[in-house]
């Protein structure tokens, strides 16, 4: 007894040690101290350390030894991790140091979520009810005043939310130079806040489809304060039932939702809106080159979300024979975007807390906190594309008109043609 | 004797008919004549007609019906074929009217080209040669005084050819962001003007490889004359065999010859020169989708010759996780800029006869005007992919700078650094 009570915390010390080495090694020498109880792994790195990763216990340790893509966002959620320090940078660190190829199980895995998330009509109904339906009033917290869920545009770094999120409506408008007159389907269309600017300053009738239920209550009832019910009609269907023809065909934040594998009946339902003459606008988030979307973001948060490549993004647009006028790589802007969004949601943390659970609030801070060091380390993108139909009328000479001034739009409530 | 002699004309044309309509089927009802002796095809269709195409022979319409693709262009830089009415406008029919899957032959045809073209360094010194040694004072007669053979920008439709030309080579180095004491790798360089140009106006350090021994000479003393011999280093190899590292890889009109089963070559190429903390830019002919290269311009003015779509041009940056900042499709600046060398062209077609006979002048003539509707209706595109490396600083944050006012540039002749 004496002996086991003499060698028991050096032997306790000792397993915890070579357990937190096990999780370093996968880790690499990444600035990042780990922590279990009273053993910390330091990393022989001269960098300085960003953070302390402190685990409450073996167990949770040792899932990250088995799966740590998903464990770790579980983990963290459930309060079984803490990070000391700087969270994002940690992240950051994390994403650099990400194998450069996803390993054979990731992309098993990937392939199972395909299959048990897959967005087929009713698949993307539940897909999107999950995360777009969490409530209006928990949006409302931490988006800006028009609840834009999509990255901004900032025409300067220091550029507000509001100022930024309606600079990015403004930009839309004018790559795809809507006239007054026009039909417009948007596809994915959130709370409504494009349609409805579309409608206000481009003097455009917008057909706005979306299969989140409270989103299209809430975009129903802004059009009709705003006047334009008349000009903007909520569809609460699915993209793929959309039937009618139009001028312009826009999607800004869907794609992601929409699956690889239904990228060429996308481009179908693209060119039955617009056919040869049309033009159309996609605003995504992406990659540099295919890999599985972050288990634990698919599995809580995104489920049948996929980022694609622009390889694999051009399969919407290819096989329909359209024309890749202008893409636009706005990555900083969607990690900008986010730290406002993680500023805010932290500002309310409390009030999430008490809406949500304790859970669900670490989760979303694990979600902002992630997407924020993903978009600045470059493991997502963010790619606006524009193109028309091989027939198409439309042509932009040079890109120059999208740098005017922009306060000369934004003064402006009234009609008036694009450029 | 005399039954026939009363018949024979009437069958004769009666078989000319007959002949023209079996090229009337192949074509469609496009508003382009064909003609055939006294016999005329008139298409049935609403347009009115653009211009006759005249055979001058059974045999030569015959070719057409077996191969037209390819028999046409031969027949006409043979004096077999003449257009009477608007040659660009009926090619833009024919262009138009073409099927959207290309036929198995096709296909087949163009893996025999792969097969027998093969851009390997061997080949593709031969390819090359074949098109850009023809002697550097037949490009000067249509060229600019740049000698530039690629796509121009026309900051205004109207602008001049040499305005530009030059406004081209401000952009890219605008894109590109280049800072004084940068080092540059071109590959492809052509006659030197861009080498040239960024090494006077941003003051970087280029290197520039091209295989056209004729190109590099012109280059070598263009540089000696223009005083930058000591910053452009001019040479004459494989860009597969460039082994530096450099801040910017630079490609303009390249791609085209690369030949897709050299792309991911291409890439660890440009991984080399760059590594991850790089940035670049690749200007090339590409395509809606894939499709062969028509027959004729591969067999006899561009061996080797493939324009990629950009799913496919993709293959050159993925794999090395090249991260895509902008592509800009500049289609009818490349139409406009065809117009202008066809006019010039043709303002010096008799030297150019004299140079290198009629069958030549002819061939280059439907090259050029071919080339002209292929960018003017779309079957062709001129993309220009600005891309950086994963762990790059280089971010743009947006393109805003690249429509400074041109003037203030192009008046200053000292090194200064980009914005």
């Amino acid at each position: 007894m004496l002996r086991e009570e003499a060698v028991s915390p050096t032997t306790t010390s000792g397993t915890d040690r070579k357990l937190l080495a096990l999780v370093r090694r996968s880790l690499g020498p990444i600035p990042i101290a780990l922590a279990l109880s009273d053993t910390c792994d330091v990393p022989e790195t001269d960098e300085p350390v960003v953070a302390t990763v402190r685990f409450a216990d073996r167990a949770t340790l040792l899932s990250l030894v088995n799966d740590a893509e998903l464990a770790f966002g579980d983990a963290y959620a459930a309060g079984r991790i803490e990070v000391e320090g700087d969270f994002i940078a940690a992240l950051e660190q994390v994403y650099r140091a990400a194998p450069q190829t996803p390993r054979l199980y990731s992309r098993l895995r990937a392939q199972w979520f395909d299959f048990i998330q897959n967005n087929t009509h009713r698949g993307s109904r539940s897909n999107i009810h999950l995360h777009y339906d969490l409530s209006n009033d928990f949006y409302r917290l931490w988006l800006d005043e028009r609840m834009l869920y999509t990255c901004a545009y900032f025409p300067k770094p220091e550029a507000s939310l509001e100022a930024a999120q309606e600079a990015k409506l403004e930009m839309v408008c004018r790559k795809l130079r809507l006239q007054p007159g026009e039909t417009v389907v948007e596809v994915g269309c959130g709370w409504g806040a494009l349609a409805i600017y579309m409608a206000q300053h481009y003097g455009v009738e917008v057909k706005a489809f979306n299969i989140s239920r409270e989103q299209i209550k809430y975009a129903r009832e802004r059009a009709k304060r705003e006047g334009v019910s008349g000009r903007v009609e909520f569809i609460e269907d699915d993209y793929r039932n959309l039937s009618q023809k139009f001028d312009v065909f826009c999607s800004v934040g869907m794609l992601e939702h929409v699956g690889f594998n239904h990228y060429r009946e996308l481009g179908r339902v693209i060119k039955r809106a617009i056919g040869e003459t049309g033009r159309g606008f996609l605003h995504y988030i992406g990659r540099n080159r295919p890999r599985p979307l972050n288990a634990w973001i698919r599995k809580r948060i995104f489920p049948g979300g996929y980022p694609p490549s622009i390889r694999e993004s051009m399969d919407v647009l290819e096989p329909e024979n359209f024309s890749v006028l202008d893409i636009e790589n706005l990555r900083m802007h969607y990690a900008k975007t986010l730290e406002h969004w993680l500023a805010r949601f932290e500002s309310s943390f409390d009030t999430v807390v008490r809406m949500r659970g304790m859970e669900f609030a670490r989760a979303w801070r694990l979600y902002l906190s992630g997407s924020v060091a993903a978009f600045r380390v470059g493991s997502l993108q963010l790619f606006q594309v524009l193109f028309a139909g091989s027939r198409s009328p439309f042509v932009v000479w040079t890109r120059e008109h999208l740098y005017a001034p922009l306060q000369e739009e934004l003064d402006t409530e009234v009609w008036k043609p694009a450029m």
